[in-house]
Parts: C-alpha cells; sequence; structure tokens
C-alpha cells in the first residue's frame, strides 16, 4: 500500500479519536517513595542546584547547563563545563525531566536521584574528583551542615552524596511547565489552539509522531521507571540528513550497553517546550523547528513532509510551550572569614 | 612621637565620638538623573543582568562573577570568562555597588552605566566582539524588543547599548543589604553588636581604617561620582607580604592613567558583607580575614596587629554583613523555533 494513501485512510479513521489519545501535564511528578518532597528538601535541592561551588573551580552549577530561568537547557549546541570544555552532546532540559523513565540522552541514569550525581564529577561538567570532595566542600560550609541536619533529621549523618542528590532531585520535581495551550486544549478550552495548531496536532498523529512521542510528556507511554523509551535515530539511515547533521558518529544508548542493537537508539525526548528550546537533536546541529521536523520526518517515517506540513507541526509544537512558575532565587549560604574555592 | 602611643592618645580623644562617624546604610542608592528607575526598566536590567546569550557562547552572564545568589562576587581568586580564561582580578561584589563613586577595582568607569559595558566586550569575559554583535544578539529575541520598547517608550529606537546599560545598571541598584547588625546598632539598638564587635569597631577607627574606608559604604566619604577614592596598597611597600602575595605586580590605577603616582593605587573597596567575601584583595590571594586584616594593618599602617586585635577588627566586620533581600529568578525570554547562540 502507498505509504502516504495508508496514512491519509489512518487520518480518516483515526481523527475522531485523536484527541482521546492527548493527555494534559499533571501538575505534580512522580515521587519515589524513598525520597519524599517537603518544603526544607526542596529549598536544600534548589540551592545547592545553583551552588557553582560544587564545581571543581567554583565556575560550574547544575543551572549553568540546566538553566531553569531559561528554557531548562543551555541554547547551545552542546553543555559547556569547567575550563572552557565541551561536552559531546546538548543539555537536555530539566523542566518536566521528572516525567521521563529515565534520565541522560543516553538513559544511563534510572532517577533524578541518579542523574545527579553524574555531572558533578564528570571531567568536561563540574569536574570534580570524587564525590567524596564534593562532601568534603560541602562540609564546610555552615548553612548547609545545618540545612542537611533539619531535612534528614533521622539520619546520624546526613552529608552524603545520596542525601546531595535527593535534595536536587525534590527540586528538580517541582520544575513543571502546565497550561500549555495544548493542555488547555485537552482540558476542554477548544479556543487555546487556532485551527492551524488542530491540523498539525492530527498530523503528528496520524503519520506516527506520537507512537514514540506519546503520553503526557510526549516522551513515551506507559514505561515503569527505568525502562527507557529508546528508539533508534535514525530509524532509517542513509538519508542526506545523517551526513549534514552528523546524526550517526555518537552511538548514543550503546555507549552505555555496549549491546549492538542499542547503537544509534536515544531516549525519545520531550516535546514540552520544545519550541523555545532549539538547537536540535542531541548534538545540537540543527538550530531551527522546521529543520528538526523535516529531519525526522525523514529518519523516522521515511517522509519528505511538505512545507505546509512541516508549518502545520511546528505550529502545534508551539503550543507545548507551557506556563514557567515564578521562582524565588535561593540565597547561597556563605564561609564567614574564608574562601572554600580554589582555582585549579 | 611614637605611633602606637599616637594612635593610643587619639583613641582616648575621640572614643567618645566614635559612633557619630560611622553611617548606617541608606535603603536607597543614589539614581543619575539620566536613568531614572522603573519596575518594568528594573525587571529588564535583571533579564539582561542573567542572560549569558550576552556573552560570545553563551555560557557567561553578568551573574557568572557577580552572582547575586551569593554575595555579589564568584568567591574565586580572579574572575573566570568564556573558553575557561581567567581574569587577572577578583570580581568586586555587586551589592551596594551602586554606592561606589567610581567602578572597578582601578575605577576605569565613572557610573555603572559605563561599568555593565566592559565585561560584555572584555575577551576574557563575555567576549563579544563589538557591542554592536551584543546589540544584534538581543534584536534577535522578541522577548526583549517588546521590553525596550515598553521600558523606553519615547525612544524611536530603543535597543542600544546604552540602554543596555542603563537597565542592568538600574537592576543593580537595587542590590542593597541594608539592616546589617552594625546598622542595626547605628540606628540605636545598642544589643546588636557585642562588646568584641564594639571594641572592634573603635579599634579600626582609631588605628586609622576608617580614615580610607569611611561613609556608609566604607568606601570613602564625600567623594563626588567619578572622583574616586583611591589609596596606595602597600601604602608602605616592603613587607614580607607584598611578595607573600604578590601585592605589587599589577599597578591598579596606573594602568588606566599611567601616570607614575598612581602606581599600586585601588580604589578602596567597601566592607560591606566583606566576611563573607572571601578571597580578598584585587588578585584574591589572600584566603581569610583575619589574614587581611593583619596585611592591611601592616602595609597601610605599618602596624603588627596582636591576634586579639585582629579578632576584634574581623568580629566587627562580621557585623557588616547586610540583609539580601529575596528576589524573583527572572525568565529569559525565548526564540521560537530557532536558535541564536553560536559554538565558536
Amino acid at each position: 500500500m502507498n505509504k502516504r494513501f495508508f496514512f491519509s485512510t489512518l487520518l480518516l479513521l483515526t481523527s475522531a479519536s485523536v484527541f482521546a489519545e492527548f493527555k494534559a501535564l499533571p501538575d505534580k511528578a512522580p515521587v519515589p517513595k524513598d525520597n519524599p518532597m517537603t518544603p526544607e528538601k526542596i529549598e536544600l535541592g534548589k540551592m545547592l542546584y545553583f551552588d557553582p561551588r560544587l564545581s571543581m573551580d567554583g565556575t560550574i552549577s547544575c543551572n549553568s547547563c540546566h538553566n531553569v530561568m531559561f528554557h531548562g537547557g543551555d541554547g547551545r549546541p552542546v553543555g559547556a563545563g569547567i575550563h572552557g570544555q565541551r561536552g559531546g552532546r546538548g543539555s537536555p532540559t530539566v523542566w518536566n525531566s521528572a516525567f521521563y523513565s529515565v534520565q541522560f540522552w543516553d538513559g544511563r541514569a534510572v532517577t533524578l536521584e541518579d542523574q545527579a550525581k553524574g555531572p558533578l564529577v564528570n571531567g568536561v561538567e563540574m569536574g570534580m574528583s570524587s564525590h567524596d570532595l564534593v562532601i568534603e566542600r560541602v562540609r564546610q560550609i555552615p548553612g548547609y551542615i545545618s540545612a542537611f541536619k533539619k531535612v534528614f533529621p533521622k539520619e546520624k549523618n546526613p552529608l552524603t552524596i545520596d542525601n546531595v542528590a535527593k535534595a536536587i532531585a525534590s527540586y528538580e520535581r517541582t520544575l513543571i511547565t502546565p497550561n500549555s495551550p495544548f493542555d488547555k486544549f485537552i482540558k476542554g478550552n477548544k479556543k487555546s489552539l487556532n485551527p492551524q495548531q488542530i491540523r498539525g496536532m492530527k498530523l503528528v498523529d496520524s503519520i506516527g509522531c506520537t507512537s514514540c512521542h506519546a503520553g503526557e510528556n510526549f516522551s513515551g507511554e506507559g514505561f515503569a521507571l527505568g525502562e527507557g523509551n529508546f528508539q533508534p535515530f535514525p530509524q532509517i539511515p542513509g538519508s542526506k540528513f545523517d551526513k549534514m547533521y552528523d546524526l550517526t558518529s555518537d552511538l548514543g544508548r550503546y555507549e552505555v550497553t555496549k549491546n549492538p542493537e542499542d547503537k544509534n537508539k536515544w531516549r525519545v525526548p520531550t516535546w514540552r517546550n520544545v519550541a523555545i528550546s532549539a538547537p536540535y537533536f542531541h548534538n545540537g546541529k540543527v538550530k531551527t523547528l522546521d529543520e528538526a521536523v523535516r529531519v525526522m520526518g525523514k529518519t523516522q517515517l521515511d517522509m519528505d513532509l511538505n512545507d505546509a506540513q512541516v508549518a502545520d507541526i511546528v505550529a502545534f509544537l508551539n503550543s507545548l510551550t507551557g506556563e514557567f512558575p515564578k521562582q524565588t532565587m535561593p540565597l547561597l549560604p556563605h564561609t564567614p572569614n574564608f574562601s572554600i574555592t580554589p582555582d585549579p
């Protein structure tokens, strides 16, 4: 059967029920039983998240690459760490990251807690030589000592790397952008999307984008924690885009598992706030959303989307930009009378 | 006359009136007539202050080195700019900087407006190749276009580097830390300083520290805008500290004026929040406040302060840590559907 005809038919068959497959973003993220959220823990996590002293030379905080005042990433092709070093991949947004079933582009961490420990000791990110050094650094800051005692009152030694990660993860679970025009539409305000956006919404469903970009976070539905929604990208290798945007040299999930079946597989990223999160893909090589849509059409669905289709999909994706809640800035605790940041 | 005897006598003579010479920090900073503060301008300035897209590679914002969530500096010996480059001097705190009569360690800018333009195009700081490029970058961000129009409604072309600087300076003029224990004491709460702090307060006055560290900001009193309080450091060269902390290789004010009289002269820095602003001096070589006090005693007053004197002065300086007002985070305006940050 001709693919276009197939999809057109599918569109007709399913359009009545399309809206039922889409889901609004919840106001709250799932919370693991072993890390309940408290206001004090969230505030401590926010302080740690913004504290550049958690990096080797005091220049990089979690927020440097995952900027919560921005779209939760850094707007750059790839992350930038201490001493001007560049990472190999773009910085995924922290907003709504609590809705993923695995973390990182390659899913090498399951939970936000696991994720938070990684960049601290990654040589091209925050560059601490060990988690012990992180704790040694934090231990010198009196305000943290008291905060950890308060947040983890039952623990004899509350200042541990696991508790650093728990606090940061708790803060990150508050980073949710609800009430996008799409969400309002799903909740019943049919005027919150314009006709073009509705066309785009039907199109991404009918041509198959949402078979991967499914669920409330558009990153896969029904995946248990740790069960990542990994998909090949490119699904159909050989298009001009492979070379144009260097899509295949980073082997993605394979670098974690060394399983040949995982070559060029990636965690399906969220569509939430995708319109404001350029540049695109794991290497940040694609600078515009319309080009990203064209690339995905070709590499994943073997479709040469026309300009009108691309425009409709881009219009729909723009409806997924949510409301970023106003936040107060943390006040980082001081080290009265002395300095703890070396200049290596 | 023996110097110690002289100062002891001076102490006796002046101690009754010591408190009268000290001044509380005002709640509001002086505002230049050509840059009145408005809530919209302050908010725009805050956005610009936190926006790393104002740096060449999108990694450094004003806040990277002058961190308002911290003590207004970066806690490092010297500033760190794009590509891991290091500056030659420490990052002065932005808090209460509106009370200076000149800006930068060497006073090379008069106003906060002038100051704000410098780091943008400093190759080892934000590294933009020109102010035109800054404006070109900002012009691509729709949210800034509308904000500049709103903030400068009478101007035909509101998006200029001067207006960028005006907005940033307006935000910085809100960064004031009032109500330190010292300020409360000056305003009449005699219990807000303990006896040791009061001894330290009298001591800094009697031995002459406050002849330079004068006025509400402890950075000089009675200086008109542009008339900097420049002082030699070391005042008395030749002590062991010159070499120990490399105090003389940076010629300070001389680098601006090329006037031999300005060699090793520096703007007198504020004492406000000094206890939490380690490391110390223009090169950040001194890591503790007690050592900084010893160095200043020797290099400026030719005094070998004893441990008790140092402790008293440190106690007093700790009373100058003010209240850091809670701030909301800005939301940086987006570039929907495209990326503007290059990766040079």
